[in-house]
């Protein structure tokens, strides 16, 4: 190894640490910080996130990048550092130019932020989270100007998220689905609907609990690089392959939500855990783009878990936690848990209408960055929107415009993601019954981690090596389309609702 | 303020991160990360205290401490500064002579030996954790020798943990407890003991956090800024007066280890909460002396929890969580929280016998320190004392020497403050009584917060201000001495057992 290569080394270690206290900080508040203990992990968590910024923006950081860029020694480094080499200088060039002051003012005013998002989601009362998110919206545009100067505000944030992606495509993807699925959703809602009262009886948050730890076990989350936690929102960081952090909320009369989230998040979790560990704690590991990360926790959460077979093998396992179960045959759960109506929260819809919350969303985003509409009219408009596609109009805005915690820290250009992770999930579904065969009869005889592995294998592997459109020519040998999404939801909720 | 003051708290202000983060690490690791993620918790652990270390012993750090403490500054300081400047100069003045890779390897060290503890135990295997027990005592030995140049080893660590108290002092109050508390043991066993089967009854964890809760919110615990946990050996761990937090430990068939357990680091707890928030962060805040902190968190355990008053107002609350309570008379529970018997693990046991379970381990450092016995030969040492104190004998070591926490992360002379944390408690029962009347009717009428607020203002609110000496002074007006304690088991075992 080059004695460049090693200062370099020891350099990324010493900027690790400070990675992990932030990490931990950002866990430690979600889940376990008092509330007069807040300012003080804010205090922190700017300071190192401010310090770790320094380092990784450092002259000395930008010389021995572009010393390593120099083809003499990068023909010299293995793949993973040529990765590694190749990303750190990109970030580099692009963050070096953000003065230390507005970042340290960003990442408390975040912090600040995203207390505030809390408490005004639970008083109901958007003008506590509004100046925030006026500074967030703000803040963003000020960044997006030094790191991607030139280039459209909204679509440097969408590349953030996922690389390569821009609007042009994702306006194609979802006006494909959005031509297919309001027709669908119109028709089924025409249809009878199951009456859900079993299923929103008092459960205990123990007992959710429990039997969250079976499913993620079951689904191949490991508890000994694994650990859970209880928060406001649900959310999986990744300290590194070997440290994985899942936190869940557990609503008393919804059991279903922290089932589902617990899925969802046991999705991300096992991504995490299954990146080449040679990977951990550097840019290589976990994985930047949120799409297909997003694609792993909504095909576990979509795909497997909202399948009546995912729930054959463990239906009288989960009956054993949560007794309701016990009562109500596996078929109205099935049914239950592919109830489609038109609700208000993202997080607890059905996936059919789902995507039109996500769509909902994007739009918003475009509103606010491309639209330039002020902050204060966005709560009509989201009201408007909700009714526009989904006919129901918020009673205040904890179940409106503040439902959700992306936007409390900026992370404008997050929500798209998820759809394309489910449209990313459409493809995969095909691409993995061509190799493995019937889906359905794995999850039945009880081989879920087939499936697993197959996952790990093609996807997770790579952590951040590939980017999305390397990832889907990979796996699926195709360009990306949301036609298989339309596929899988026309047979499955015509099947469901007996459509014609 | 001068501009040198000024600065001198800029500085302190980064500290105050490193320790943060430290804190944070510690609570993480013992009640959080999943076992494949300890190395980088080690790591990083390492990496802060290291830094917070270097930042405290920096050559800037005394210039400013020599200029404050020349006397122009020092007279224009408030007390609390010059508290604060005083105590930073002469720990500076001490931790300056520890090499930094000294310090350095000691952290991880003791990282590295606590993890190991944690395997010996649960294996109970004493040579896992040998090897780390003889570098934990060689590298205590070593930093003495950088610390305290010239002071007999055990004589600086026990100062380390009660400022002022030597072993001269100890020898005579042990020696006056154990005169009195052999013979009265002794009668006590004689007699006949309560059966204790109904209290060994399965109690799932779930349950057991639920009365601790209850119970932390009954003696004054504030949950707004305090936080709970699980872990292996009960701790409590403050980072401000506004975020102290508890992790406990459930056993299945023992739920009174968690009650007491729960009420002992509630002591400790409140303790920490009601220390003047000026001193939040800074060396004037929670308190470094052990002995006053364990006297807080053993006068809410035994004087005050295990009197049958205490539980007056609120056994019919303990059932709801606890059903088998309902079926045990409130006289039956407090002969059974006070049941005297020759047991083997120190957090276990009643008051009385803890008291020769904590002479024992003074017993046992000095043999190491003074003694210099080889770590191989005291599992056999301790379970020799054991049959001489207790006629018992351990069956293995997990029970035996390896039961403690403790001497994982060097901490010898820590042990002692237990009991001198004890004997406080019994001068300050009677300077309670003398001022607020009886403390049986008040925690009769479910006035414990009365007590609360008494110990708030006599002891919490100084944090590490007042020397052991001069908080006994101020409160009980006189010198330390062990008859009061005695006094108090003589009564209080006398009427249970009907001691002649």
């Amino acid at each position: 190894m080059s004695r460049l290569l090693e200062e370099f080394q020891q350099y990324l270690k010493k900027i690790q640490q400070y990675e992990y206290a932030v990490n931990l900080l950002f866990w430690d508040v979600q889940t376990k910080t008092p509330k007069l203990g807040q300012p003080a992990n804010v205090d922190a968590l700017t300071y190192f996130s401010t310090e770790e910024f320094a380092l990784s923006t450092s002259e000395e950081m930008g010389r021995m990048l572009d010393a390593l860029s120099e083809p003499k020694e990068y023909e010299n480094l293995d793949d993973m550092w040529q990765f590694i080499v190749g990303r750190m200088k990109r970030d580099y060039d692009r963050n070096r130019r953000i003065p230390a002051e507005v970042y340290e003012t960003f990442v408390r005013a975040k912090a600040e932020s995203g207390n505030a998002w809390v408490d005004a989601k639970k008083a109901g009362d958007f003008s506590i989270f509004a100046p925030h998110l006026k500074k967030m919206i703000e803040m963003r545009r000020e960044i997006a100007g030094y790191t991607d100067p030139g280039k459209e505000v909204y679509d440097a944030l969408l590349n953030e998220f996922e690389e390569g992606m821009d609007s042009a495509t994702i306006d194609r993807l979802f006006e494909e689905l959005k031509q297919g699925l309001i027709p669908l959703v119109r028709q089924i809602l025409e249809k009878p609907q199951p009456d859900d009262a079993a299923f929103r009886v008092y459960t205990d948050a123990d007992s959710q609990k429990k039997a969250e730890k079976m499913l993620l076990e079951y689904i191949g989350f490991r508890m000994d690089a694994g650990a859970l936690g209880e928060t406001e929102h649900p959310f999986t960081t990744g300290f590194s392959s070997r440290d994985v952090r899942i936190a869940n909320n557990y609503h008393e009369r919804e059991p279903l939500s922290a089932i589902f989230s617990a899925i969802h998040e046991g999705g991300h979790g096992i991504f995490d855990q299954n990146v080449n560990p040679d990977y951990d704690q550097t840019v290589a590991g976990s994985c930047c783009h949120m799409g297909i990360h997003e694609s792993q926790s909504r095909f576990y959460e979509n795909i497997l878990g909202r399948s009546k077979n995912f729930w054959m093998p463990i239906y009288d396992k989960l009956g054993e936690y949560l007794p309701q179960f016990r009562e109500i045959p596996l078929d109205d759960f099935y049914r239950e848990i592919n109830h489609v109506r038109n609700s208000f929260v993202r997080i607890e819809a059905d996936e059919v209408t789902y995507c039109l919350h996500i769509i909902l969303r994007y739009e918003m985003e475009q509103a606010i960055f491309r639209g330039h509409v002020p902050v204060e009219e966005l709560p009509a408009l989201w009201n408007k929107k909700m009714e526009e596609y989904l006919q129901i109009t918020p009673e205040n805005d904890s179940e409106g415009i503040l439902q959700d915690i992306h936007w409390s820290d900026g992370s404008f250009g997050y929500f798209p993601t998820y759809l394309l992770g489910s449209i990313y999930d459409g493809m995969y579904l095909e691409a993995i019954e061509q190799e493995l065969g019937s889906v359905d009869e794995i999850l039945a005889a009880g081989e879920i981690f087939k499936i697993t592995k197959w996952l790990n294998e093609n996807i997770h592997w790579y952590g951040s090596t590939r980017t999305p459109k390397e990832v889907i020519e990979a796996v699926c040998g195709k360009e990306v389309s949301a036609e298989p999404l339309l596929r899988y939801f026309k047979k499955k909720y015509t099947e469901i609702y007996s459509l014609s």
